[in-house]
């Protein structure tokens, strides 16, 4: 397997004096359960701060006043759930349904919870609903290491699997991953066509199967509950817009990682918390734009 | 139709030192529904970040707590509402009227919600609520087109749609309506007497049918949901100061627009989003009064 | 009626090394209902932000978790409330009776709403608590202009009303009110031998009948909604830390205007909220300390 | 009894670049009743920002909303409660027995109420739960000052009284207590095998029997509710960061003093709140961090 190794970092095109919201895509976060309304708002939040034009949040209806206290300028979905305070896809269906027909974009699992209903909600996402996905954390968990589904993929993909998460999803020890973590992530990429692998962890990796990338941002701070729910709603973000499926995942953990070196420089590795890094989205943001002007303009910083 | 080219910016009088909230307007904001508690939010923390005296926002009980959980200095009147969560106007249409009485402003429409008792009720605004108007968003969408309403104003109404909201309201395809902004906004207000349009978009046109305002601040990093909400706020506070709903409108856009470009030089672009509008409105009224005192005496910055 | 001027600050001692919470008293706010928990917040978060030792705020359930919300570290009550979401004296009666045997300090009235229990409350309060009082806001309303029963006090209270809400306590009009505020503020006051009136407004008058302060700090972009309800938990927590009613009330009153001020060199008249003037609260008290300290070593700045 | 007494101050290892939050420590806060949501969550914020890898705040159900919208980072587990709002240890046995396999450390006492349930809730923790133990507040009042308890602990446990708290635990004066505070504290910790006693206060004492730590860190402006509730969660944050139970409470009641201190640098004694000693956490261990840093190399600050 010969891997092309990109080193450059995609940058975002300059807006258009005439922008609208529609533009920057319309994305939908499927989050959130029972005591992890705060996933859902952080991955929503992020999308946000990531320069997402519209961001829906779809929880479990138990929680979704938590999540919408957070930020106001989403909007959300209570999903009935089930007793245990879990979406419940059955009876969600409908609703999802017609919330494909105005996103563009579509990124679930943070604080999702698991259970059957779930493992049906991510497997109709991935092979019916017909949109580019982010799947993170418990949506991952929900496929019980059969990736065979990824065969059903019609629009891209971008997992965002954590080691655990990773070895979990192809049945292998979690040290042979770390010990090989560029062919194992574009191992699973090169499997399916439509599937780029963000293998997470110091020196993330992001391939495609045939491109890698291992991002340099980021550091230890960022071991915290609530920093790869940030990730997933700037990845989802990028892909809003129009960066394609590689690229919004290799822009998105740099930027994810640049921000969580911001808040690092501010509040120190040990207090960091997630929250800074959606903070530092902007500033995180302005930088990459700022040197991607300096290169246009021939001075590389 | 000779259009009256407007370039100045207005300003708001000093405040005199004996100021008591009765002064700076009653601002009542009818807003929210399920799922879009940050809307009426937005529109209600915007009108105290731009001087109201007093902010009341009623909205869908079922958002109550969420839209009073974001900001503790506007009060809030939890409406009945129905089971998709959107206020009913038959179980409201009473404690609305008391509202009537102790209000000076309303801005209706931002996450409102679509039904026919929504219909009900932004045409019970326009003829029978007597009050100064603000109407955005689902307010628009609620009058299906059907603009003849606005003959029934007793009582001056802006009205700030989106090109989007403008092509409905006036049944004409938004490439018509970009494609000649200016005359389209003020052909639809030249055929009524209290009406102010705002049609939003970059180079958001300001009009009453006879006189035309252009504005020239904001920046493409506005385009983000809830940053219209926030300028239904600003729109219905300076109306509460007593500015001529022209002039409430015009230095609305303006000081929106500045606001957004203040956050966009902390935050830049991408990451810029609505509550970053309504949090720099005081730096940017402020700016405005400083630079009508430079005017004053005799200095143009 | 001679009364002495005063014009000098009083200052809270500095606090001893082993200090501990309940030597900076313990604080009840009774306030909010239905659609007025920032009310009650704003009271009991200015208590906090004021030096009090602890704060517990009792209000009605039903916006006891929107009062709780807004800042941890107080605690909160849900008291019975009736239908239209106010407290109900008669079903609460027995928990306010306890939770006198924890308190130095009750301030009422910022939100409550008004109903014959509220009045009941009211009078309790003045009569049979005991307890120090600040009685603000709809606790004044509740009164209906009878203000005989502050003969019933046993311990001192604070009044602070507003000009309109002191013509309705003493039935005489809002404008005879403005045109002769220190002696009308005066005469209520030395009716009764443990009021202090804090008439508010431009010049806010503060008087226990013999004394009396006009004071000169704060500006015309406090006229906004809850910036009273913050007074009322400045005063509260200075009550709380041992001064003496009159010099709560002044050094309330001249911090609550001077936090104004800091807030207004921030953010602007126009742009300013209630709780802009909270947040400037500590900074207002280190200005008044340090001023102190210079005062105290022959430097009066 | 010959106290061995400590002056330097101990440090956190430097993280691993390869670090994933497990590496961190996964902390349980049981904490949080009726009107005391607030405390639960200054706790829980507390552990996150003194670098806990992961934090799990149990709360009674009632409460949960509360608790989760205060921090979006930490998950919460609604657990069944008596109709005081007190958690039901009965009902909730099960759930925590769950949560005990996901946890290293478990924190309980902020605002935890007083019910038989609860006694039975903290001596269950300290006989069966085999989890390293911060034990503060309620959780020592439960007690009812039977110390024996503590003879069935099989893993470590910190208790962070002050000094009526500690009165009460030990049976003796608070008077007395605060006499003689070293012996006191160091009396209690000797008596049992796995204990580390901090007394709080001027001062305050850490000791596990052989070793003391008088503290100098801190100001009277920490007399204020709620900064108790964020040492329980410093302490048990570095417990999750493997520090020995005497070091991690020496440390943890030194970096408290310390966001103490830079929180009164900013605010004044008078106006510094529990939050705020929250907020400037970071801070304080960016301060640790760089000083140990200089002392590693030679230069000792």
């Amino acid at each position: 397997m010969a891997l092309e190794r990109v080193e450059s970092i995609p940058s975002l095109a300059p807006r258009p004096a005439d922008s609208h919201k529609g533009r920057f895509g319309s994305i939908l976060v499927v989050a959130g359960s029972r005591g992890m309304a705060g996933a859902a708002a952080l991955a929503g939040a992020s999308a946000l701060r990531s320069g997402a034009g519209l961001v829906r949040v779809a929880t479990a209806a138990e929680v979704n006043a938590t999540v919408a206290s957070f930020e106001p300028s989403y909007m959300t979905y209570p999903l009935p759930c089930d007793e245990e305070g879990v979406i419940s896809f059955r009876s969600s269906q409908g609703v999802l349904e017609r919330l494909m027909e105005k996103v563009d974009v579509v990124a679930v699992g943070p604080g999702l919870g698991q259970s059957d209903d779930v493992r049906a909600l991510v497997r109709w996402l991935i092979t019916s609903a017909g949109k580019t996905l982010v799947l993170d954390a418990d949506a991952l968990n929900a496929l019980d290491g059969d990736v065979s589904v990824f065969g059903g993929l019609t629009q891209p993909a971008v997992v965002t699997p954590h080691p655990g998460e990773f070895a979990r999803l192809v049945g292998v020890s979690v040290d042979r991953i770390q010990g090989d973590r560029e062919n194992q992530a574009a191992s699973l990429a090169s499997r399916f066509g439509h599937l780029v692998v963000v293998l997470k962890g110091n020196g993330t990796v992001v391939t495609d199967g045939s491109r890698i990338y291992v991002n340099r941002t980021g550091n230890p701070g960022m071991a915290t509950g609530g920093a790869g729910d940030a990730l997933t709603g700037v990845v989802a973000a990028l892909l809003g817009q129009k960066l394609s499926p590689f690229q919004a995942a290799q822009l998105g953990v740099y930027v994810h990682g640049l921000a969580g070196d911001i808040a690092r420089d501010q509040n120190g590795e040990i207090g960091l918390i997630a929250g800074d890094v959606v903070d530092a989205l902007p500033d995180a943001f302005d930088h990459v734009v700022q040197n991607q002007e300096l290169h246009d303009i021939g001075l590389t910083p």
